[in-house]
């Protein structure tokens, strides 16, 4: 590939996006996608203003978005999008700096050395190869190897630095958040798993007895987790239509009042429903609360904090594997149907997604070897020599080398966070973030390994599949290939990162869904349903392979650094905007996404050290690598130092943070009304609000006077007792 | 080498035993040994009845030591060696059964498989060679391998019932030991390591200020650590002596009152010391507890046990680097000199031993290469030509294969437990225990590294050391080599491993120094100075080493695994011995051993396997290599359920367990007879009774009124508060 090439490249990727982020301009102005593009702000202001009023501006490309998304402040990301929001912010801002140091420094040192690192004539700059400009082009035993040395240290050094002071940063962001954000349930309750079963008692019962016998003190009340099923299914639809109803519109063409939540609302499309979603309820919930629905897990609330977390970090009982606790997540965070996983198949269970997320690593080589061949114009036209003819086009040539590869990668790569979330999910996560998390650090896995290793190894010998043979040469085998390969990366950034930029800004899937809906179903309610959270298991990876190119590149082939930073620059604007104005946010993650960034650059920053190390024992400069072995030292020392001093902040709680949170609610006296709303937080049934189980209550108490023939006329309200079906009042009666 | 040469070797090394074990049953009669053969008992009883009268008995050997061995029962065991002696006694027990019937299986089914595995005309038993025996003669394709992995089926399946049932078991008893024992200071206390500096503020202090402020319901008092230097040597020396004066038989000689410990004793060697001593005692002692002297570490002693595992469990401190808190080792076992290292340095202490111990192994290579040229006569004679007619005579030629090498390796091996025991005292751990177990797991992996894998990869080419180069290889060469290595640890097991036996009977250090102490310097007297505690960080690499060699052996070459049979049985007798009358009991380990125990035998098991499947696949059947896939994976899966079911037992206290023993001490009254002892249970100072911190206090209040000229007339010991200046009555004056 040469200059000319790259050029092409690089600006049909500029066109494009430059078109995709006008178009982006001009359809977030129309009305009809206020759904697609500000479907947070929807969601959080609730109203909506129609301005279907046609004016000329509507259709003018702007800039406007640009602006707004440079000039929101950390603070406002922090309101809006979370921690997580921010710790993604701070993984673009870190890239952005640290690349913006390797780019100088490589252009200006590495650049002209690698240039003119032969006696060569060198043709005229459009012509040139781009193998030229990489350290492939340094003669063997060449004295200006130094400057690689040189650069490589300044960019792990900065690099090093950075990190620290971010995550300093973060650490103290995520304490500040725990101790400022207001009463969490999550901070009170644990998860109790695995309850031993005894003959004759409910699982209710066991942890009532095992709570009160040994955290008499601290025990506020508990919550058993029901069989999923079926029934929660229905529970879950007509949640939605309560939803739903709640959010429609006042005053368009009520029919009936609503016999769930009081609203009197309309009944649209589901006018014949209401009564049998009122018999399921009343029906299922009856059933759902008996002794046979229960599972061994249950949230148990304490009356601190600290008390909870005492609890999640003891070995409860004699047998490790029952009475199993930890923290719980947020209640909207919690992913019930894998809390009823009994607890001993855990183990079974992520070692079998292990295994099948390696196999699924191993089979994924096909593709990526097919189109790697395509990169390598010879080869593929010695295979198929009929295409010859076609091969020698000018423009064919351009194209297939510079841009078709990266396109059908990215094609296959859209498969993979769907299956890696599936693995996810059935490793048995017990909460969402938990599950996105995990899918994150497989599709991190997946990337670096298919994206970064294998395209590399096996792009030296076309459908090769021995590198998994020999571990211990992969940082030779890389040596050699990295050079080669600046092409097929250069492209890789320009067509992969550019494009899914402007794919994420646009949201084609969305937009076309709200076409689709209200062109063919001529539906014009914005319904929030389809709104989504931050995907962060998708992109966190993608910007880390970013990351690692960046950093394995920056010293061998420095011209890849302005297009990177490009990138980076961009992502950090459109990732700004989608987080004010697309995504939602659910729950907090709590910024445990940022040891995951830490590792990744390290490792990337290591895999660099060692990569130099390879090339420049290929060029035989003892003296370069003799100088990079104390690097690839003292950042391993590094790493070690940072995951003492700050990861077991993303591990445990504090436990003097959390004595002052309790002192500070106790003295200000508000405890009581934090208690109270403990009891419901973690309603198993759908609908989140304590009235909700009130209600239940009452259809339950309705239900059982039926059939006792009302035999006493206390209303339900009254009731002292908790309710001996739907567990209602349990809570509070212990509680108090 | 031959049947007759493997004979000749047996002969050597029964005789040798038999020789030595009867040497053993007559010295440990004679009265100049107690010391040496009955050091326990001595050191337990304190009667000495030195029965000079001379008998012929004396000369004559007897195994009644066998008897009484065999007669002692596990809860004798439990009673004089503590938990770690019976885990150490049921590694024996297990090695015992499970090589019974690998031996059973073994012989019956697979030696005569392997002896008829090719059409050839066998030669007299007597000249046959080892080989014929091996797995190495069953030939290519044979339909005949099913037998070799069906015997590889029942030992790895009765390993693993057996593996179980002992965890199980050695869980309980764990459980139980905890339970049942009286009240250990240990359970009370934690270690605070890395209090943070405060200007103007002693150490004591911020750790009075913290745990009242965020403990004051649980705190009891603390101990400061003070400084480690001289001081501390001379109160050890001191200590010594006064225990030396206390011990010494009554009524021989008394000169003068001792001023320490108020014995009327003799002075015999010491008699110009006292003075000095005592002076040094004041002097010392009011130096030693000043702000200057005090280290950023502390014993702080919680009112329950719940309270104080609690407190290690939590991170303390918003930085994870101070405030650092673990459980606190045994009185007995705290490595003052460790606790004085700042915190900061630990993680690189420990990353500097690991690379010293890599290097230190990488290093030892060396002299095993050479040693392993020795069981080569052929390569011998090449390499040395003019030793050929030397190497002709038969006898040389069956020492030298059978019973040289061995010695060599045994030689050598001879300098890794004290370097081990060095790099582990560098390493930081704050208990003797801690550094035994941390030594132990070193010198295992050195033991399973240069004796088992060097031997194997290296035998095959001599001075070779490129088997570091390709990790992925090495099952691969070991399923090549262990068949032609067969005679090279047959032979290791009858010399290191009979012969590590006869010597840990004979004790030959300790007897040749008690030799020279009593006919050279006329020293009569015998001292507990020289007693120490069982050798767990040698003698258990040792076992599980031949553990490691059955199984690998026991399918290739099972004629090692009678010899190892009657390895172990005297093992198991030798080392109940030695429990009951040789080694003291310092401090209880509390069966931490059986996890590495039990982590390396799955280790041997799963590399028996891995190199079975490597000789399935050279000898051609692909059904043996298919039926041994499953078999691994189930052992690991085994493995993965025995760490999830019963290895946090050994990592964490059982917080039910601990709440009943509070509540069953509260309950009877005890909880303030355990405070008062608990507050001189971590004295720095080497006397370890209260008593001496008291006498300290008098000295230090002598020393003020002195100074001040006697101002008040008040007696030290009517005093409420806490001394200034030796801290003594603090922790009284704060847990009151």
């Amino acid at each position: 590939m040469d200059i000319g090439a790259l050029l092409t490249s690089a600006a049909i990727n500029t066109g494009l996006s430059v078109l995709l982020f006008s178009l982006y301009s001009i359809l977030r102005k129309q009305p009809s996608n206020t759904i697609v593009y500000f479907g947070r702000r929807l969601a959080s202001l609730n109203n909506r203003n129609s301005r279907n009023h046609f004016s000329f501006e509507r259709f003018v490309p702007s800039p406007s978005w640009i602006v707004k998304a440079w000039e929101t402040t950390e603070n406002e990301i922090l309101a809006i999008g979370g921690l997580d929001a921010v710790v993604f912010q701070r993984i673009l801002v870190f890239s952005i700096r640290v690349f913006s140091i390797a780019a100088v420094t490589c252009m200006f040192l590495v650049l002209p050395v690698n240039y003119y690192g032969q006696e060569m004539k060198h043709k005229h700059i459009h012509a040139e190869s781009l193998n030229v400009f990489t350290i492939a082009n340094v003669k063997e035993g060449s004295r200006w190897l130094w400057a690689h040395c040189l650069a490589l240290y300044i960019i792990s050094c900065s690099a090093c630095v950075l990190l620290y002071f971010e995550y300093k940063s973060i650490t103290k962001m995520r304490l500040a958040h725990i101790t400022t954000s207001p009463p969490n349930p999550s901070h009170f309750t644990i998860l109790v798993r695995s309850i031993p079963y005894s003959v004759g008692e409910s699982y209710s019962n066991s942890v009532k007895k095992f709570f009160t016998n040994y955290y008499a003190s601290s025990y506020l009340s508990h919550q058993i987790v029901y069989r999923c099923g079926l029934v929660q299914k229905l529970m879950v639809d007509a949640e939605k239509i309560c939803m739903r109803i709640k959010a429609a519109p006042k005053g368009q063409s009520s029919l009936k009042p609503c016999c769930l939540c009081g609203g009197s609302t309309s009944f649209k499309v589901l006018t014949d429903e209401p009564e049998s979603v009122k018999d399921s309820f009343s029906y299922s919930n009856l059933n759902l609360a008996t002794r046979d629905n229960e599972r061994s897990a249950a949230f148990v609330i304490f009356k601190t904090r600290y008390a909870a977390v005492v609890a999640t970090q003891m070995l409860q009982s004699p047998n490790p594997m029952s009475w199993v606790t930890e923290l719980a997540p947020e209640p909207h965070d919690v992913l019930w149907s894998n809390l009823c996983i009994p607890f001993r198949q855990l183990w079974l269970r992520k070692i079998a997604t292990l295994l099948a997320s390696i196999v699924f690593m191993v089979l994924f080589l096909a593709p990526v070897t097919f189109v790697q061949g395509l990169t390598q114009l010879e080869k593929l036209s010695q295979t198929f020599p009929f295409l010859r003819g076609f091969l020698k086009q000018d423009l064919i040539n351009h194209v297939l080398t510079g841009y078709l590869p990266s396109v059908i990668l990215i094609l296959f790569l859209y498969t993979v966070p769907p299956t890696m979330m599936l693995f996810s999910s059935v490793e048995g996560p017990v909460s969402h973030s938990g599950r996105k998390r995990s899918a994150c650090l497989k599709i991190l896995y997946f990337t670096i390994w298919n994206v970064f290793f294998v395209n590399h190894v096996s792009g030296g010998f076309l459908f090769a599949f021995n590198m998994l043979s020999s571990v211990g040469d992969i940082p030779v085998e890389l040596a050699k290939a990295i050079p080669n390969q600046a092409s097929f990366f250069v492209t890789y950034v320009l067509t992969s990162g550019w494009a899914s930029l402007s794919c994420e800004v646009m949201q084609p899937f969305s937009l076309l869904c709200n076409f689709l809906k209200k062109h063919l179903l001529r539906n014009h309610e914005d319904s929030s349903d389809g709104l989504v959270s931050f995907p962060y298991h998708t992109e966190v990876p993608r910007v880390l392979l970013f990351g690692l190119i960046g950093f394995t590149y920056s010293v061998m082939a420095p011209l890849i650094l302005p297009f990177l930073l490009i990138y980076f620059l961009l992502a950090y604007l459109v990732y700004r905007n989608q987080i004010v104005n697309v995504y939602i946010t659910k729950y907090e993650g709590g910024g445990q996404l940022w040891p995951i960034v830490h590792n990744t650059t390290i490792f990337s920053l290591v895999l660099t050290q060692m990569i130099s190390l390879g090339v420049f024992g290929i060029k035989k400069s003892p003296v370069a690598s003799g100088f990079t072995i104390p690097l690839i030292i003292c950042t391993l020392l590094f790493n070690e130092y940072c995951r003492q001093r700050f990861f077991p902040i993303f591990k445990k709680n504090v436990a003097q943070v959390l004595l002052e949170m309790d002192r500070r609610d106790e003295q200000s006296g508000r405890m009581d009304e934090i208690h109270q709303q403990l009891h419901s937080a973690y309603c198993q049934l759908p609908l989140t609000s304590h009235e909700f189980c009130e209600s239940v209550h009452k259809l339950c108490q309705d239900n059982i006077r039926g059939r006792e023939g009302t035999k006493s006329g206390k209303e339900p309200s009254e009731v002292s007792e908790p309710c001996a079906v739907c567990n209602f009042g349990k809570e509070r009666s212990i509680g108090e």
